[in-house]
């Protein structure tokens, strides 16, 4: 009996775990695409194809839904960021600006800007953003061989990402890509003999 | 006559002008307190203590109103920071920096994030934020001293202002400023060493 038991648990944790990434991804999307006044919890569940009663098991607040969703996405990404071989510094940062201009970037600036408003959200935004910013920081140092117990190190890479975040800025109304490559060849020539050889 | 025209003249042209800058002012607060969604002509008339018929008559659509005032105050800071005495470089980059943490970063960033979704909006932000940008980039170059005829140095220049407007966005909702002197501190030497001695 507790085999069967088991064996019945199973595939229903694994369709619970499948309808909450479906609504995890579908928030994210909804985010980047229509900002956050567009995005409720019935028009996530509606591009999941799940019953809003079924979403609203899984994410009882439309904050917490969409707070999970960009914390989902983010590490989704990190750890493909992680899994990366061994490159060297040119695609490292491409790959970390690449962080900063797509839909993830898109779905969580619609939620930064629609957290300065309400206040529901903000505390958790700005604990969401900490925590993330935290990540890509020690990801980025990992990745860049940077040795932060050299003066300096540490700020150099932190500018970096403010750069790659303001990079994905100046995408969001157009195509930047362009100039964003010239700048970032540029800086990475600047961050390469900031940082010294690569750490083993 | 004419004399007694141009006269009574004059002083109404100043009251409209003194009343058009008083709605722009209030417009780019109320942007940056209440984001797009709050944002309306009448929020704004009330806040400068306009008439609604008046404020439509300087502004005949919301998106009018709104684009104006983020140019009006850009376009005033850019002339504070050209009416700066000489200073040194780190002095140039923090008050470059400053440009993006006050309340006119913050209405813009409101500006921009709406024109994502709203089709009215997005060809004339676009337009705005290219001529604000060029703007900013050919004051920062003037104000660095720096030389665009040497290879890297244009692209070091934009660098830093995507850093800045990456700064601007990490400073939305907290106060981000400990964190910020420190790698403006740490970018202003590296920028330096890459633009060389000031062009005279």
């Amino acid at each position: 009996m507790g085999g069967v038991t088991t064996a019945a648990k199973e595939p229903k944790q694994d369709r619970s775990r499948a309808t909450r990434q479906r609504l995890l991804a579908a928030a994210v999307a909804c985010l980047a695409e229509r900002g956050w006044a567009g995005s409720t919890v019935s028009v996530v569940a509606e591009h999941a194809g799940v019953s809003r009663g079924a979403a609203q098991h899984h994410f009882p607040t439309r904050e917490d839904l969409f707070t999970a969703a960009v914390e989902y996405v983010a590490e989704e990404r990190s750890q493909a960021l992680r899994a990366l071989p061994v490159q060297d510094r040119a695609s490292v940062v491409a790959a970390l600006v690449g962080l900063y201009t797509g839909p993830l970037f898109r779905a969580a600036l619609h939620l930064w800007v629609a957290a300065c408003d309400e206040e529901q959200l903000r505390p958790r935004v700005t604990e969401l953003e900490a925590r993330v910013g935290r990540e890509t920081h020690r990801i980025a140092v990992e990745l860049l061989g940077a040795d932060e117990s050299r003066p300096g190190v540490r700020e150099t890479v932190q500018g970096l990402l403010d750069m790659a975040r303001g990079l994905g800025l100046a995408n969001l109304l157009t195509d930047d890509s362009a100039r964003r490559d010239r700048v970032v060849a540029q800086w990475t020539a600047l961050l390469d003999g900031a940082l010294g050889p690569a750490a083993p």
